[in-house]
């Protein structure tokens, strides 16, 4: 059996990246070394379509939310978190750690936050400091509307921070364009290499935040980030063979270029819906993104039983929901290295598990279905 | 040219270790990750020697230092600093950032901290909290006498955090038996593994004295961890192939056995010492260590184009010396995957360049000289 990879984090990594990885290892500090990091901070900051630099951290992207929180929040201050899931309150675990006055605009699961929540909340709390988002929240399948709420945010002396750890590089965020003044990823999803490092840029308006905040960490120190970027360096020893694998990941996403493949992944998003709702199944999120596909368990079904059987009788892995959501929901990544052919795939799986799961479907609707959307 | 690596970190990698790497990538909470990462924590506590439960950080070794300062300290605590060079002022930078009540115990480069000053310093500061110490600082190649440092800290209520970030592996150190609190390394010295995770295990006391402080971090929140690990898990997506990939090499520290590889060093550290004191060199530190040997420039040579030309015209990859240390002294590890007849080969090269430098010597005195002492 061959095994395929469909979960929102780690994605599949291209053959050449993986070949990289696989090189003998060498000084971190060499002339060579900081070459490769420049490139890739270079590349990063196409990925992130800003001019200011972007950093690169040794963590998880969880790493990178609690250097957006320390960096940008005095204790006590005030932040509005806007909330529609788990990864959402990856974020209040975080503020709360740091003593942060906490305002939460919250949405239910599958349902996301409008931009006139947003603006509510700032309108009665102008003492904000920051702003938290996400980007794509990866447990519920939304996508936030990061453009307008860049714009509500840039009416004030708040800042933006958005999380894009699922989200960047699988559809449309501009950083600069859309006024977010720190944003932040992690390289195991769209960005097509496993987990371990993790980006942060920072707007100069996030720069102005940040230098008139008291350090709190030492590792998490964006400043430290920033002086050594400038010198294609980093302050700690970083995963470097890592980053000489993101360089050959990069270059495949220039090569496809940015708007392609934002629209590669809307296109693969959009043929994804269509082939689950032709099985009769229903989308959980209310405003679906492009960076996986999330379907509702229909009632009657073990939704857990059936990911099991996925992987077991297929090779297929798909992601079940995580804590509460747990056997209601399925998630198929499709972003990153995932092409039309093997989500089509992974739809024919589903169906032949799901026809041996009593639930009532016309075999082959789903990928037909697939198949004309993806044909456009 | 054959590029050979003898930097203190990133150390060559074993090549059943870096094809582990070019394997495709899973998903990080699927049973076959945890069974992995069961095995590998498993191979850590031999490794570290200890009965407790040792924990994966995705980080540098830099971030396990902090996660050491972090979850010990409550603002204010006193702590003493034991620190003899740029990894001990490393953990001064963490302590600073984390408002310890600070106590500098302190020894010139290339001098060791003697336990007689550690007795001194906690006689005289009886409400230390924790004390901070360096097993290899690798800045000037001492060692320090930790199993002394453990039984003196042991009489107290304070706790002893040991960084072993270029020892472990390398240098017998025994966590349990020599009463370690907190004992941290990171993946690219001894352990044979890139850069990009930390390793960190705690004692009984140590949680003791955990439980009993405030979080003031999230990401390095040891508590998480704890309570992962115990289900072969990690509280966030960590770099799951590097984690495999150490279980490749783990077997092979484990194959060889802790007391083997702790032999193996020595012999290898003895006699690279006997090769470069028979050119004339003399050894930097006053106390040296077994993961590697620091030279000290010899007067009217340029230190730092004596290494270019090494690397250059040989291939061999020393590290110079840091910050203010720079041009005065050579750094050449023999620590994870060296053996003998590498570092045989880097003294060959260094002969070579040194003869061409204007220095004076017998050529083949330090070959002779390395290999007369590992004959034995």
């Amino acid at each position: 059996m061959k095994p395929r990879l469909f979960t929102p984090g780690p994605t599949p990594v291209p053959e050449e990246t993986l070949l990289e990885l696989a090189k003998p290892v060498w000084y971190h500090r060499s002339a060579e070394a900081k070459a490769i990091l420049g490139e890739v901070a270079e590349d990063l900051k196409y990925v992130f379509q800003t001019a200011h630099p972007v950093m690169v951290l040794t963590s998880s992207g969880t790493g990178a939310m609690e250097a957006a929180v320390v960096n940008t929040l005095a204790p006590g201050e005030k932040a509005i978190l806007l909330t529609a899931g788990k990864w959402g309150d990856r974020f209040r675990g975080i503020l709360k750690a740091y003593d942060t006055n906490l305002v939460v605009v919250e949405q239910p699961f599958g349902k996301a936050i409008t931009p006139e929540m947003l603006e509510k909340a700032l309108a009665e709390n102008p003492d904000t400091k920051v702003v938290f988002a996400t980007l794509s929240e990866t447990s519920t399948g939304i996508g936030h509307d990061i453009a307008a709420f860049g714009q509500i945010v840039a009416r004030t002396d708040a800042i933006l921070v958005v999380d894009g750890i699922s989200g960047l590089g699988a559809m449309e965020c501009r950083m600069d364009a859309w006024n977010i003044d720190v944003l932040l990823t992690g390289s195991q999803k769209a960005m097509m290499l496993p987990p371990g490092l993790a980006y942060i840029g920072v707007s100069e308006k996030g720069w102005k935040k940040i230098d008139a905040t008291p350090v709190r960490s030492y590792y998490f120190d964006l400043r430290k980030y920033k002086k050594s970027i400038a010198e294609n360096d980093t302050p700690f020893t970083p995963a470097n063979t890592l980053i000489k694998a993101q360089r050959t990941s990069l270059k495949r996403i220039r090569a496809e270029g940015i708007e392609n493949l934002w629209a590669r992944h809307a296109k693969l998003a959009q043929a994804t819906r269509a082939g689950v709702q032709a099985l009769g199944l229903s989308l959980f999120a209310e405003r679906p993104n492009n960076a996986l596909t999330v379907i509702a368990v229909p009632e009657g079904i073990d939704g857990s039983a059936v990911l099991k059987k996925l992987e077991k009788q297929h090779g297929f892995k798909l992601a079940d929901g995580q804590d509460t959501m747990k056997g209601k929901i399925w998630r198929l990544s499709h972003m990153g290295y995932t092409d039309a052919f093997e989500v089509l795939g992974a739809i024919a799986a589903l169906e032949l598990v799901l026809a041996e799961s009593g639930y009532t479907f016309e075999i082959g609707a789903g990928v037909a279905a697939f198949q004309k959307a993806y044909a456009g």
